[in-house]
């Protein structure tokens, strides 16, 4: 993860895509969302949703899946050529989470995050904080999923 | 689920517990979010959160699961006395997630489901719309995990 400092406003990350298969899906489904739709391609056509969906909770654990490796591998990048790699504090949570359209079997969806905020915290100085608009967009160039994130990020200078 | 016009405001349901194992947290940060204080015992200890930590997006899927299993029971013993069972739309969304404390291995957390307002859907009238507060309490009665979905529950009387 890169230091507050080296952060800036509107900057976007491509985390990637991921193509949701019917067995992704199901095999999700039975584990956390065993809802009808999510196990069935005849409940899913005969639902809302129009075909077998993905549960919300899986695009938000696939977008974390992506967050994550996206941040290990340029983690190991920075470290190759020699620069001191910032360790990122927890999450509190996030806001606004909106799972705008269906991601049926077959989608292919690309996430990004975008830094919309950024502010160094008042109760704990040595930390920033920033807001990062994170979106999912199917093969049709369609929004499927988006949220805005709130983590903790350290200073490079904390004497700052 | 139950029809729009019997749910009732302040009406909390009480979804059951879960214990958060070490193999469970492992198991979940292996397949999602694979970042080291949700993989070792000494990294977690290491960290901020002071102990090995579930995943948050662990403790949201553990909590859509409960759900689900007492939407699913409620669903069995309404059919059994033979009442009509209403299906429930999808969710667009929530607001104001919060991971309020961290979860960390052996902690046992209880869910429960709130329903804070209901109205009915302008532009779908035969739907109503619910935003409920859910909640996760840990064994010492703190609260880890907060918030509000919105979901759609179809009217029982479609003409009103």
């Amino acid at each position: 993860m890169r230091f507050f400092e080296d952060l800036t406003l509107g900057e976007r990350r491509e985390l990637g895509s991921f193509t949701f298969t019917a067995e992704d899906i199901k095999r999700f489904a039975r584990q956390f969302d065993p809802q009808r739709f999510h196990l069935s391609e005849e409940e899913g056509r005969n639902s809302l949703f129009g075909g077998l969906a993905a549960s919300g909770w899986h695009v938000a654990t696939v977008y974390m899946k992506l967050l994550v490796a996206d941040t290990q591998r340029s983690d190991r990048e920075a470290a190759a050529r020699g620069e001191e790699v910032a360790v990122g504090g927890p999450s509190p949570g996030f806001r606004k989470l909106r799972w705008i359209k269906p991601v049926l079997a077959g989608d292919t969806i690309t996430f990004s995050s975008e830094i919309e905020t950024k502010r160094i915290s008042e109760s704990r100085p040595e930390w920033g904080i920033i807001q990062a608009r994170n979106r999912g967009t199917n093969q049709r160039g369609e929004a499927v999923f988006s949220f805005l994130a709130i983590g903790f990020v350290p200073l490079r200078n904390k004497s700052a």
